[in-house]
């Protein structure tokens, strides 16, 4: 069974998208699994509330990524690899293109720091597909902004940080045209699930 | 100023030796400063709490070794190069040599990639001075027994544990036989403490 990961910016529908195809092949009898990062395991959520928490002092970006890169080697050793050994379907909410986009593109670290202090965490576990859920900067600042009540550190960034963000994405998807599968996200919600479904069908 | 790292097992004297040496200094008119990881920022602390609190699901050596180091990242960016910058002495309650002996040798790590993990949290920053409070593993762990009501993680894995990080502390001071001073911490405190004096002084 495949290993799918799922990004795009904040506000890009994610959450909506996975849910449905989990329900959709949980209902044809595949063993499913959907989880997500920073998250999906004690420590995640731990390095989630650090991260995205309101600290007195801002945490370094370098910091920033080695603690996602440290969530993420939890995740892959706790709930990845003895999943996938399972046979399960994985759909995985963000994974290493978040941090290549994030602290990578965003914070300014760059690719190869990013890559490389994410090596030993993934230990040579990359996606099967990850498909990007392209939507434009201002449609998924206003759905963020009007979804959440919680503004937190990264969406309270603006507009001008969804670009980088976008645009972040677009360029991993043109470095990686074979993992990646880039689905138009700014068209209403079935019309997306169908591409999405389809993307995901092709690969199993 | 130099950068000077005080190293050994728990129980080794660490925090008494510094205080003293901290106090000894300042009174000469030094600017001193004491720190210590994982701490001396509030991500440290943060990390620090993760790594020593008791979670359900244990914490992955890599993953350990990663938090470490994204605590230093801070530590470095945040602490240690703008007091450097200073022109203050630090003096700092373990460094890269506790995630060496800690996840690289008892966690079994290895130090080539603890190194490798902790390189871009360091930005190339080696202690100029590194002492080693050496104790024996028996002494070490009765002290850590009795001294403190918290049998924490770290402290609950017996002396068999200690006999490793304390043969694994040895095995570091003799690759850097330079940077490392050695000192023979099983004998009354204030004999110790005139050979720390003495080793400190020599560097300044």
């Amino acid at each position: 069974m495949p290993f799918i990961t799922f990004e795009g910016a904040d506000g890009a529908g994610k959450t909506t998208h996975i849910q449905l195809l989990a329900d959709h092949f949980a209902q044809q009898g595949y063993p499913v699994l959907v989880t997500r990062e920073p998250g999906g395991t004690q420590l995640g959520n731990e390095v989630r509330a650090l991260v995205l928490g309101k600290a007195v002092r801002p945490i370094s970006p370098l910091a920033e990524a080695m603690l996602m890169a440290a969530a993420r080697a939890q995740h892959v050793d706790e709930v990845l690899k003895p999943c996938l050994a399972e046979g399960r379907l994985i759909l995985c909410d963000r994974y290493i293109d978040s941090s290549l986009v994030y602290q990578g593109v965003a914070l300014g670290l760059g690719l190869d720091l990013v890559i490389s202090i994410n090596e030993p965490a993934m230990a040579g576990l990359w996606p099967d597909l990850t498909i990007l859920l392209d939507v434009s900067p201002e449609v998924a600042y206003e759905r963020s902004i009007l979804g959440r009540q919680d503004a937190d550190r990264i969406e309270s960034r603006g507009l001008a940080y969804y670009r980088q963000v976008c645009a972040g994405y677009q360029s991993l998807a043109a470095k990686w045209p074979e993992r990646f599968c880039v689905i138009d996200a700014n068209r209403p919600l079935v019309v997306v699930q169908a591409d999405v479904l389809q993307a995901v069908s092709s690969i199993l």
